[in-house]
C-alpha cells in the first residue's frame, strides 16, 4: 500500500471542523459575506441547493401541496398572539425600524428619525402566524379543506455563533403549512410530510436518516408534536436534518382559522408545518466528504460528468475539443435518475491536473480526462469520485474505457455511485450506533473525552415530562448530550429507563449534536 | 349578435384600475398581506411566477451564468461608496436597527435597547455593491473574466402607493450582475440581457417589447446606460418590463474589482445588471386580462389543460371519473412547447357550470367539460379561453371533439392560442402607437382629458441633456408623460426636435406609464 496525497490539508480523523471549512472553501460553495452570520453560497454550493429544491418540491408537489408567496416581514401583534411561539421566536429577531435613510453629521447615511415605523417589523424567522392570518381569511367552509401551502423562502434567526449552512443568520429554506379539518388528518399528514423527507434525503442525497419523535423539550414553540429526520455526520454528531409539526388547534386559535363543518357548527382547523433548509447542504458534505473534498451524489451534482480535454495550445487541440465535444453530445443526449445527464466539457484557461484537482474536490462524481493519445486510441481517462485512489500505487484509479462504452455505461455507473454513498454511509452509522445501554454509567463511559467520535447510543426510557424531564435534560447537558428523536421504527421498550429505573415506555437516540 | 353577460363586473374600456384590480381577485392570483405594501401571492398567481422562472432561468443559465446566492442584508457602508447609487437608493428602504425583541410595558414586544446594532442593517432593494464585494475578492487575473452571475430574490423598496405585481414594497425578481475586462464586452453583454428579455416576454410570454435605450434622466443610479423592454398595457400606458444596465467602471472602482490583465497590468473590470421582477406578472394581466378575467399563455399557465368531469353524486359519476382520467392521462403523456403538458383532472367538490367560470376567470387555456351524454358519444365539451363566445348566440363557444381527436390536436391548439394572444397584442400595440408626431400641440391634443386610452406616440428628438433635458421632462410631466426609450430598431432621424426645434438625433416613445 503506497502513501496517499490527498488533495486536502485537514483530516476527518483529526480535526473535523477544520476539515469542513477547508472542504466548504476547496469545493468553492459559499464563503463569508462580510455581513454578520450571514454567507455568499457560491455556484457549486448553490447548484446543489437548486437541484435539491427542484427534486424536493417535485415531491412535496407530488403531495397535493401549492407554492406561494408571503410576506417577509412580519408584523410584531402577530407574535404576540400564540403564547409559546412568542416564548420560543421573540428573542433573536432581525427588526425593521425605519423606512429611510438621510445624510448623517459625519456625511454617512443613518436612519432618518422622521421615518420610524409606528409598530416595528420582524423579518420572518418562520410563517406560521402570517400563514395562518391568510388561512382564516381564505377558509370557510369544509369544501375548502385540507389546505397545501408550501412556500421556499429566505427566513432570518439573529444567531450568536455561526457556522456555514449548518447555522447562519439568514438561511434558505421550504416551509409547508397545512390546515385540515380534524385531528386524524393533520396527524396524518404530519407523519406523511416526514416519510416524504426521510425519502428524499436517503433516495435523493445518499443522507440515511432516522425518523421519529422529537422529546418534549425539543418542540417547535407552540406545537403539540415535532418529528424529525435525524442523519449521523462522519464525526458521530448528529444533524437534525428535516421537521414535521403537528400544530393541533394552537395557530388555529391564535388566528381565527375556522371552518363551517358540514352539520353547519364552526370548528376549528388542525394545522401542520414542516420544513427543510440549506442546513441539508452542511449535512450532504459531512456525510459524504473525504480528505480529497466533496464527493456529491449524482442525484444533486450540478454537474454529474465533467470533461477535461488535455489542451495544449497546439494545432491538435481542435481535433480533441471536436472528439470531446462529441462525447459531451453522446452523454448529455443520455439519462440519468429519469432526467438528462448533466455533462460539463470544462474549456475555461488553466492547467489540466490543475483542474482535475478542481473537481475533485467539488467533487464531480465522475472526471473523464482526454488526452492525445487517448483520441487515438478512441478511448477516455475515467476518474469516479467515489473510489478515486488506487491502493497500491497511491495514484489516482484512472481507467480507460472506448468512448462509446464510456457513452453506454454511464448512467449505470451514476446509479452505482448514487447507491454506494448511501449504503456507505448506512453501514457506518449502524457501526456508530450502540444499542441496549442500560445505565448511565454505560453512558458516560461511552462519551469520555477519550473517544474522540463517540457516535449514538440507543436506551429506552419511561418518557418523563415537567420537571423530570428537565433534570434528564440537565443530567445529559452535562455530557452535552441531547435525546435526538423516539425512532419510528425503533423496537418496542422491555426494560427499565436509564434515568429514572422506572419501568420504558419507549427507546430514543442519545447524541451530541449540531 | 346576442348580448354576452360577462364573467366580470368591471369593464376594461371604463375603469382599467377597477378592472385590473377585479381580475386580480377574480383569478385568485394575489391579495393584500396586512403587511404594509406586501402582498401574498396565492397559488394561481404564483404558480405563473414559477413557471416565468423556470423558463428566464433557462436562458439565463444558456447564456453562461451561474446562478448564487447574496445575504439579503446590506451594510450602510455600501451605499455610501458610490455617490450616484446613494443618492437613487438611500431614500425608501426597510432599515434594521435591532436583533432582539422583549416585553415591553403593556404586555407587548418592543425592539431590545440592549441589542441594538452598531452598523444599520439594509434590505438589500438591489444587490450592485454586496456583489460588486465579492467580484472584488473573486476575481484576479483574466482568466478570471467573464464573470456571469445571477440570483433569483427578494428585494424591498418602500413605495408609497403600491399595486398589486406593480409595485409592492417588497417583490421577487432576478438580478444578474456580470464583470468584464473590457468596455466592448460589457456593452455587447448589455445587449445580448437586453435581447435575452425580449425573446422572453415575446416568445414565452407573449408580451410584444420595444427594447430601446433609457434616456439619461431615467438611468438607474450608478449606471453609465440602462435599456429597457417597455410594454404597452391595454389601457395604452407602457409597462417597463425589464431593464438592462451598463454601469462601467463606476461599481468596479467603488467596489475594487481589479483584475491583472495579460501584461500583468492592473486594470478595472467593466460591470453590468439586468433585472426581471413580479411586475411582469402584472404584465400579463394588463396585456392579455378581458372582460372575463386572466388569459394565461399556455407556454406560462400552471395548468393547460383543466377537465371538468360533470359529477352528479350518482353511481355513474366513477363510470365518468374514469373516462376523464383516460383523457387527464392521454394528455398528460403529449408534449407542448418541448416539456409534458400540463393537465389537471379538477374533482374538487362543487358544481360543475360554478367551476367553469372559477377556470375561465383564472384564464386557464383549454377547459374541458365532460358529461354523461359527451361520455356516451365519446367525445368532450371544449372551451378554448382565447375564443371564449359564440357572438351570434352570446354563450360559451363549445366544440364537441371525439376524445381521441383533442388528444391529437392538443398541442397544436395550446401553440395556436399562444401565438394568437402574441399577434392580438402586437396588433393592438402597433395601431396605438402614433408615428411622426412633429409638433408639441399635436403631443397636446393627443393626450387632452378626453382621449380615454391614448397610445404611445413616437416623436424625434435632439437628446438633451442636463438642464435642457430637465426642462423637456418638466414639460412631459405636465402632460404626465415620460421618454419611454430609444427604439432599437426605430428609423434614423430625419427632421427636427419636437421640443427644442433642433436637428433630430433619434425617434423615442412618449408615453403614460406604470
Amino acid at each position: 500500500m503506497a502513501e496517499i496525497r490527498h488533495a486536502l490539508t485537514a483530516r476527518r480523523a483529526e480535526d473535523f471542523a477544520a476539515w469542513y471549512q477547508e472542504v466548504i472553501a476547496a469545493a468553492d460553495m459559499a464563503e463569508e459575506s462580510g455581513v454578520r452570520g450571514c454567507m455568499v453560497i457560491k455556484p457549486w454550493g448553490f447548484g446543489i441547493w437548486e437541484r435539491m429544491q427542484r427534486l424536493l418540491d417535485d415531491r412535496i408537489k407530488a403531495q397535493g401541496h401549492d407554492n406561494v408567496y408571503f410576506p417577509l416581514f412580519i408584523p410584531l401583534a402577530n407574535f404576540e398572539r400564540e403564547a409559546e411561539h412568542v416564548e420560543g421566536f421573540a428573542k433573536e429577531m432581525a427588526v425593521v425600524t425605519h423606512h429611510r435613510l438621510i445624510a448623517g453629521k459625519d456625511g454617512g447615511l443613518v436612519p432618518d428619525p422622521d421615518a420610524k415605523l409606528e409598530e416595528p417589523l420582524v423579518v420572518r424567522p418562520t410563517s406560521e402566524t402570517i400563514f395562518g392570518d391568510a388561512m382564516a381569511r381564505w377558509i370557510r367552509s369544509w369544501r375548502d379543506l385540507p389546505l397545501k401551502l408550501n412556500q421556499w423562502a429566505n427566513v432570518v434567526r439573529w444567531e450568536m455563533r455561526t457556522r456555514m449552512f449548518l447555522r447562519t443568520s439568514e438561511f434558505l429554506w421550504q416551509e409547508g403549512h397545512t390546515a385540515h379539518a380534524d385531528e386524524v388528518e393533520a396527524r396524518e399528514h404530519t407523519l406523511r410530510m416526514l416519510e416524504v423527507y426521510r425519502a428524499f434525503a436517503e433516495e435523493d442525497l445518499a443522507l440515511p436518516v432516522i425518523a421519529g419523535e422529537k422529546p418534549e423539550n425539543e418542540r417547535f414553540p407552540g406545537a403539540v408534536e415535532t418529528w424529525s429526520i435525524e442523519a449521523m455526520m462522519q464525526d458521530g454528531k448528529a444533524l437534525q436534518a428535516g421537521t414535521s409539526h403537528y400544530l393541533g388547534e394552537n395557530f388555529a386559535r391564535a388566528s381565527g382559522i375556522q371552518f363551517q363543518d358540514k352539520d353547519g357548527g364552526q370548528t376549528y382547523c388542525h394545522t401542520t408545518s414542516w420544513g427543510v433548509s440549506t442546513r441539508m447542504v452542511g449535512a450532504i458534505i459531512m456525510t459524504h466528504g473525504d480528505d480529497d473534498g466533496l464527493r456529491v451524489p449524482p442525484q444533486v451534482a450540478p454537474w454529474q460528468v465533467v470533461i477535461l480535454p488535455m489542451l495544449r495550445d497546439k494545432p491538435e487541440d481542435e481535433a480533441l475539443l471536436a472528439y470531446c465535444e462529441e462525447l459531451r453530445a453522446m452523454l448529455a443526449a443520455d439519462r440519468a435518475f429519469g432526467e438528462p445527464l448533466r455533462v460539463l466539457l470544462d474549456t475555461k484557461p488553466g492547467k489540466a491536473a490543475a483542474k482535475r484537482w478542481d473537481w475533485v474536490r467539488k467533487g464531480a462524481p465522475v472526471i473523464v480526462e482526454v488526452g492525445g493519445r487517448d483520441m487515438e486510441q478512441g478511448v477516455v481517462s475515467l476518474l469516479r469520485r467515489d473510489r478515486l485512489w488506487d491502493a497500491a500505487s497511491g495514484k489516482p484509479a484512472f481507467a480507460n474505457p472506448a468512448r462509446e462504452a464510456l457513452a453506454q455505461s454511464i448512467a449505470g455507473t451514476l446509479a452505482e455511485i448514487q447507491a454506494g454513498l448511501l449504503s456507505e454511509a448506512s453501514e457506518r452509522r449502524e457501526a456508530n450506533i450502540t444499542r441496549n445501554v442500560s445505565g448511565m454509567d454505560t453512558v458516560e463511559a461511552h462519551f469520555a473525552e477519550d473517544q474522540r467520535y463517540p457516535g449514538w447510543l440507543e436506551v429506552q426510557w419511561s418518557k418523563p415530562t415537567g420537571p423530570a424531564l428537565d433534570a434528564v435534560v440537565e443530567r445529559l447537558k452535562a455530557l452535552k448530550l441531547t435525546v435526538r428523536n423516539v425512532p419510528i421504527d425503533a423496537l418496542p421498550a422491555d426494560g427499565r429507563c436509564i434515568f429514572t429505573g422506572e419501568p420504558a415506555v419507549e427507546r430514543v437516540l442519545l447524541a451530541r449534536a449540531y
